[in-house]
């Protein structure tokens, strides 16, 4: 199977990228996690991003906030896809990681989601990867269905609680 | 190949969604254009994503503004990869397509494009396609290497220019 | 009387759409709860909204937040009135839950009361029931004389306080 | 049946307004059209919202722009459901005159539709008043009805034409 | 001297407001104090604006959060000068109250301060008030030197601190 | 009776502050009108501000957009009560203009009105020089009074009108 | 004398950015012109950077739109000082430009001048350049000082105008 | 080398600006603190402003929040490189500063860095003296290496790290 890159631009930000690991694990998903800056390490970034298709990566998830330019130079440097995630900040709850992050120029996606959406990173990879790893599929049937299962027994146990 | 779909929630929005069908084209990927409705055609959203993996759709498409529910309620039914066109409004410029787009609970994610960038979303409908489908690899990679020489060349008639 | 429903998303939302059940209480309002989430059950939030009015339900009350669709997807499926509570997130307050509520589509309406408005979602659930509930209009009446009683109880008191 | 009053703040709004008209008049909806202003009239909407329930109205329509105050200022003299459309302005797409309109104190709701949702606002009046009108429920279900088969027509024309 | 009303939607605004009291009292400019809520007892509000000229008042202060309709309120009932003050909320840091207090329709002002601003109210009252009242001016020169003062004294034991 | 200053930080506001020069005619208030750029004429600014007051001005209006200071920089060198308008730019139709007029540091208050309301600043200047000139209080009566009656008027026609 | 390199996304943004490039000329200050990609061409913009002071120049600045790379991106391979301009958008006006400049991480700033200020840019190239430079420190005095001329002659104007 | 000034409106700002002292400690750049605010000292703002050059500054910091007009009223004065510092409030996470700040005028550039962004205004501030001052530009090379240096090593410890 293919490998999932996660990369942060700051290693303050682990506790938010942290959930798509947990969810790349959960999938049984190869996968790396690595600090690289745009600003700070744009080699490195380039290097990363350039390479990563032929080094077996399949998707790169990129977190990053305030002018979260991580994702778009990431997604300069490869035609894999490249997921965004915005982390919150105080400006506006992170307003200014999502729109640095979702309003990338006609050519170069990046495949964004919610501040702090590092979970659904996650699910969104393995929704790719299973493309081309059938057993993928089934395993995200499952956890819809577990999802649903949860939701129902909560919707259970409230029917005999005291409100 | 699998095929693409492009939904949206009204054939107001096909303007706007045709960037997105010109690049499948310009790609070669098969795909379906479809108006269905979240909210007005409930059955028809829950029809279509239930069993699109089934009828050969590797991604879906979906195009909605204002209170944007569309790519939500597609990816409620469905374990492919839903990518969301946030459509261009008068409140904000489209803050509130993107936000009822992007801002997804964990563990049902739709990956986001710009406000109105449907062609990108077309662009990483193939980068996803690609994982499983190695033609497409040289596709994007000759896009990308497109767009790097008309930059250049734009670049290149700025030099003798009045400006 | 007819009964009011009170959904929410996820069982997280319930100290905010407490103050609902409470002002339902308060009016003797028949009701029940339930935790429905638009996107992790949405066969239970078709079932539910479909089979509403023959149950007996008047009027839903849908609180949710962030990219909140829950509302609208409630209301797609049934023609009784839906009351949507956007929950405080922290992306500018909840801008998100009520942006995603509130910029319903034409044709399909959702009554939005302000971010963590569950208590005015019950008054106005009672105001609704009211039309074919006599009982309920007098209780309406005496709620509002009581908050003008308090308010100016307290400003009573100001006026011997020391400031 | 009842009566529905859709007041507005300026006759310039009668443009957004006439949506709601237009709404009632299709499901046969008596009702009375008044330019009031909250702050140019208060006697006025005082008087209005004051006996509104006496003279046979079950429900108030109220469209506003800017700090939008009508619909809380007959919602303050009344116990009757009271609907706010906020009138889009220049300020963010009429972001002041959502809030103003929807983030109303606890005790005095206001059952607020999307900017310039004046239609829906007529809608939901329909839905609230189908409580105790029994004929409205059909009309209702019928609406929604035509809404869906208009829908799938635009689809079904989508699938012969050329894109 | 005529006096000035301090008007609060709520006592949980006092802490607020009690800054322009205490700007009130520093320049011995009459006050009173009332808790009168524009949606819960508008008819206090109506009585209190209209009859305000005649008992004495020169300025009115009203402080409200959220769709704060107060000033605009009191403003409807009296040609008095009404000052603003936008509560603090959750909602994007009291722009909700902002953009509801400030953004008047044509005819009816309310002269608005910054969110919070009750300090600067009560100086905005003083500042109306000096202008039938020549004491003030006098007193707010002073107040303006003073406050010269603190600021230079501050620079200069910033020139001898460690930083 | 004293005279209103209306300042606009360039002579492309003058259509927007016009209309603060109508209300003035119309209230018969003597009135200067001058163009100072608090940045591009800061010593003109501070020459106009501090001698207002000994040249017989009682208010000052200040008219500005985007990062406007005009409204600070005159209270800064006068104790008069300043009203700023922002004026309306394409940055969220003038929020830029709003925040920098209101968000004034404690000490140093602006009376703001809404984004382009000049009118209102005319009117709110006439209410505060009432405070010492008893024939503007019945003008401002006068002028609210024949706003009703054109509010009514318009009630009236609507009446007996096709909608 | 150092020159400034003027660069931009694409070509569309040159009707802006020449503002830009019309103050240099006029403070008579070499420059270069460019059309580079942080995105379609991040090897030209890697390249550029790195190599802008060796090649003569003092200052970058870098005018672009939406998810606005371009100066994190330039800054990130350089010390030279680099000059952001965000591009008008129609999201919300530009602030999705303005955030993505400004909110650099701490470690590469960029500094930021207001949305579509491109001829401040050129201002400001030219200050930092007269840090070197004599001959533009009375060059600037001049422009300021004719900036203030044309103001006083403005307001001259606008007193024996009708208004 | 020339001297920079860092200014702050209130001294209760001094522990954002701080981080601007200290890179110019770290780089040995002259420098002097200041506490001048432009609304209550405007005197000593243009005092300070005008003779800032002839003092032997070569740039200013000024760091301000809310209707933030320090830097703006501080480059009114000269013609030297202004830096303002956008301080962090809690109306949308400083946008009001930031607004306030970097919006000025055509002619009067003020370079923005992000909210609370102190350190990268020192960093910019050294970048514009090191266009005269060589010894600087190898500073900053060094700063700029050990930065990634930093991140490149936060990397390296990741990868042995448990997740």
């Amino acid at each position: 199977m293919k490998k999932v890159a996660v990369i942060m631009g700051s290693d303050s930000d682990l506790p938010v990228m942290k959930d798509a690991v947990d969810k790349l694990k959960q999938f049984g998903i190869p996968y790396e996690v690595h600090v690289i800056s745009a600003h700070r390490t744009p080699a490195a970034a380039e290097q990363f991003a350039s390479t990563a298709a032929e080094k077996g990566f399949g998707v790169i998830i990129a977190g990053a906030g305030k002018a979260a330019h991580l994702g778009g130079v990431l997604a300069a440097y490869t035609t894999l896809p490249v997921i965004g995630v915005p982390i919150k900040t105080s400006m506006m709850g992170g307003l200014d990681s999502l729109l640095s992050i979702v309003q990338m120029p006609s050519g170069i996606p990046v495949a964004t989601v919610g501040v702090n959406g590092a979970a659904n990173a996650g699910i969104l990879a393995a929704q790719m990867l299973a493309l081309e790893e059938p057993s993928l599929v089934q395993k995200l049937a499952d956890f819809k269905a577990e999802m649903a299962r949860q939701v129902a027994e909560k919707d259970a146990k409230l029917q005999t609680a005291e409100i």
